[in-house]
């Protein structure tokens, strides 16, 4: 009897009735993959999704929150790489609807059920030729096994796919939910509302009430997503989709429903897995960060106390080179915004005791060194200030990050 | 007739009763200077001064602030690089008045009369003894001529010493104003009160009534230091000090002054200067990006847009790579808080249009890549929401920036 169960080699179509493609269109310079078509086979299929919360937002998430305020019936995602279809005004929004229209047809399904998105450079339009022909070969190539090549389709300057599937039981039905996920620059978190900072798409069996669903969303990607940053810099394309199909038939989950634990739990697994998987692939990350600041005087100081040293140029850099320079972190939490007396805050690496009362504990720099070289590590700010907590995950920045972002369009 | 001239080869000693050094008191591994001192020759000098809004604040900055709340008196200020004295607890506070009463003692003046400055380390004590030594040097070698040895005392990952002289009239007295500074690392602006984000020491032999020069010193940092940001960090430390001795002998300055308008304009050339140097002299700054938000809603909008785009770290490695990706540009903008239409966005680099009506104006990105090669150029976003406007200066990330934080410690 398994309770919340990884399966291997997970992906979206792990759950029951969604088969998914991912196909070479042209986008991209190096023929790779770049179009990825995920496709429910059930009738009534319903979505839920969370949006950037940037002003500047791309003609495919327009196009999608309008569509959804009406209509959350949901049946197929298209999604390409390499263009991001943002910042091109009339003609932009016109060619995300063409794309929905064309994937519609050729799927022989509804326009209202079929969403959008985009993602890779600003400011150019989508050579439209090869995006429809792209549509084309997308819909031909649907499989029970194409989650793979989804993953690895919507990927720009991440260097590997982001992908996971759980199973747990509702009474003696199996669901099943899995996510894939892309991004690894232009990743920061909002922290006032739900959104996503990258794109992500979760497809699950689960039979659910779809406001349930937009709630479980929005509380899974305040968990995920809204907490991990590379750049701090947030794009205009950013968003989490969800697509249930109702196939694994179980008992409707829902605001009253007895089972609405296990769905957020698996929910929350799913998308905290890729959110790490995004950071720890930050573009030149060598390493994983989580920031945690506790004892702080409301959620909200502790967040944007924890985002400040996650954010921090200085304290980014000085993680890659393994310098456990803890004054730079007091100097963050100091400018961040929260309230704290400086001559009370305790410090620590991991478990190990680096400040006390504001000051230097007296702890050996080789074995602060030591906890830096790790793969992963935690930093802990105790601001006792209050009892509330919150914790981010963010990368460093290294001479890649640099070479990435200076290069990119060259 | 001059009306506002800049002195060739000008510095801290170029106002006249105005004595400093720079020593070796051993702080910095490299025997190069590391300790200052200013010393006004005339009783009843004045001083105005302001500090970092960060919350952990060094023990220098504790000391001083409270110091000038009741006794806008001095004549000295004694200044170490090397070493911040910053989260130092009690232990640093002690040292930064000892450093007060020793440079006191030898320049046989009242130790309300002197203030402190420290840059460097965070959270190491001060070594006292090299401190004493390099205080009793620093008495020793005053000298008329001893402004250029400061400026390089105060350096740490500066390239350059930055320091500047101006002089105008006032009736038929000559009035000088002089300045050095030092700054690369740690430099962000804080958007809501006057303070500092660096060092920085002026001089002047005006005759000034203390109120005004208070008031002076707020408006010529908030148009000067608060305008740039190498990394967006905000540092302990920061503070811009002034010291007024009457020498020019003038006709008192004051809010009824009709010569306020010119020592104005004087203050404010001397602080842009020294900006600007910090800014172009950022750690591994290869160039420096005016960037200015204009026709925004308020000018608290004008200045988040341009803090927005000054301190993303994808639009800074753009400027680096001489990548003229404009759609950086604009996310940074539409996550930075202002209000506008995306669809109603104009860019510019220096006077060149990008970016009409939030859609690429079809420039060649030859001609924008020759613009973003020069060493210095402007950004312009035209947020079409209001009539003010805001600008900063701030400098790129290069692989440098990367080498220079990641190995600083070790």
């Amino acid at each position: 009897m398994f309770k919340l169960e990884k399966i291997i080699e997970g992906s979206l179509t792990s759950p029951l009735g969604f088969l998914a493609s991912g196909v070479t269109c042209g986008l991209k310079t190096n023929n790779a993959l770049d179009m990825g078509l995920i496709y429910s086979t059930e009738k009534n299929s319903i979505a839920a999704a969370c949006f950037t919360s940037n002003v500047v937002t791309a003609a495919p998430v327009n196009v999608c929150r309008k569509k959804l305020i009406d209509n959350k019936k949901c049946r197929a995602i298209i999604v390409n790489s390499g263009n991001a279809n943002a910042c091109t005004g009339k003609t932009g929004e016109l060619n995300a609807k063409s794309m929905i229209s064309l994937t519609a047809e050729k799927l022989q399904i509804d326009t209202n059920e079929v969403l959008v998105a985009s993602t890779g450079r600003i400011g150019v339009n989508l050579p439209m030729d090869k995006i429809n022909s792209g549509i084309e070969n997308s819909v031909s190539k649907l499989s029970e096994t194409g989650g793979h090549n989804t993953a690895r389709s919507i990927m720009t300057t991440d260097t590997t796919p982001k992908e996971i599937a759980v199973k747990f039981k509702i009474n003696e039905r199996i669901v099943t939910i899995a996510g894939i996920a892309k991004g690894a620059g232009m990743i920061a978190p909002n922290l006032t509302a739900p959104h996503a900072t990258m794109l992500s798409f979760i497809t699950t069996d689960a039979n659910i009430n779809q406001d349930y669903l937009q709630n479980s969303l929005n509380i899974a990607v305040g968990e995920s997503f809204n907490r991990i940053t590379v750049d701090g810099d947030m794009s205009t394309n950013d968003s989490v989709f969800i697509i249930a199909n109702s196939k694994a038939n179980n008992e409707l989950i829902n605001n009253d429903s007895t089972h609405s634990e296990i769905f957020q739990k698996a929910l929350n697994k799913v998308l905290i897995f890729l959110a790490k998987e995004i950071a720890i692939d930050g573009e030149g990350s060598t390493k994983l960060v989580k920031v945690i600041a506790k004892n702080a005087k409301s959620e909200k100081e502790a967040k944007i106390c924890s985002a400040a040293i996650s954010n921090s140029l200085l304290c980014k850099t000085a993680w890659f080179g393994c310098d456990p320079n803890w004054g730079r972190i007091l100097a963050a939490a100091g400018y961040s915004g929260a309230t704290f007396d400086p001559n009370l805050i305790d410090l620590y690496y991991n478990e190990v005791q680096i400040v006390s009362n504001g000051e230097d504990f007296g702890k050996s720099e080789k074995e602060l060194v030591k906890i830096m070289k790790e793969k992963q590590f935690s930093i802990t700010i105790d601001l006792k200030a209050g009892k509330d907590s919150y914790h981010m995950w963010t990368s460093d920045i290294s001479y890649e990050y640099v070479k990435i972002n200076a290069d990119y369009h060259t």
